[in-house]
């Protein structure tokens, strides 16, 4: 199996189209954009609110790939969210096999259902809609330890500067749509 | 046919394998991207440049899209090169039906051969491998009314901010991997 790791961040529009179709046999590396966009350009924003034009494509070019992958899309009131305690929980659970569900309950809930996902009750909700211990789970993400520092550090140290990014040894593959190659990539790197 | 602009800077790198990909059912929009980047970022450099982390990772995937796109490709020692002059030749030349093979002979010279192309010898020497008498085709890219700069204003009221875009009617697709869902949407509304 190749090893192929797809990093996101629960706030990435982005991220959102590429999670809904990431299978298994990817690495689900949650991190936070948030201090990578501050050291790498000095904004405490979404560089699409920064560059409202650039933005204001975004926003229609999402809608158009949702279409086309046909996945609910919703346009969030509230953009970027906060998604500390969504990636937390990520990470504390990075070995369960029903973290890709519950992935793309977060992305879903925030970019489908316009849902608040920094809110303690809807990541609950989502846990629970799961079968998990709701409470427990979020203890544990909250205890202290977390890796979620350690892996945006780990981010900013591969080169990491968006989301989603692919990552197959010392190779990037930045963007949605650049899941198929970097699969490619990995696999012939696998048997090479 | 579609119709279907292909707006692209010749200083811009992922202009490149677009460009040599692009045929004749595009209609080529030169334009110039400094001053949308310094309107929009406040930057009077390559946003490449400005962030040197998304710049090492764009290196990087133009060489790797031009050996998949089997494009030749040499980092260019100096960039972005002063694009003003080549664009306003294409500008001046854009009904002739040899500025595809203009714009790629000068999109070649300055990511696969590593030449400057704001010098007037270097562009000489393309427009007379294309047949061209080159010092009347550059009197009439510098003669007053190069449409240059209201082209600049044209891509800045579509909602331009990077290049290559792909523009159908109102909807814009922008990066180089998105020509064929670019022409796909065009043909899809002409049909429609």
């Amino acid at each position: 199996m190749p090893s192929l790791d797809f990093w996101f961040d629960f706030a990435s529009t982005y991220s959102y189209p590429a999670a809904m179709r990431a299978g298994v046999e990817l690495r689900w590396r949650p991190f936070l954009l948030g201090p990578i966009f501050f050291e790498q350009q000095g904004i405490k924003d979404s560089p699409f609110n920064v560059n409202l034009v650039r933005g204001r494509y975004m926003w229609r070019d999402l809608e158009r790939i949702c279409a086309r992958q046909r996945i609910p899309w919703r346009k969030p009131s509230v953009f970027p969210r906060n998604s500390t305690l969504a990636a937390k929980v990520a990470c504390a659970v990075e070995t369960e096999p029903w973290l890709p569900a519950y992935a793309r309950a977060v992305f879903t809930a925030n970019f489908a259902e316009d849902r608040d996902i920094s809110d303690r009750a809807v990541l609950s909700g989502i846990l629970t809609s799961l079968g998990q211990d709701a409470a427990a789970v979020l203890a544990r993400a909250e205890a202290p330890g977390n890796p979620l520092r350690a892996r945006t550090e780990e981010a900013k140290r591969l080169g990491l500067f968006g989301a989603p990014t692919f990552v197959a040894g010392t190779e990037l593959f930045f963007g949605q749509d650049r899941m198929d190659e970097a699969l490619e990539w990995a696999r012939a790197t696998a048997t090479a």
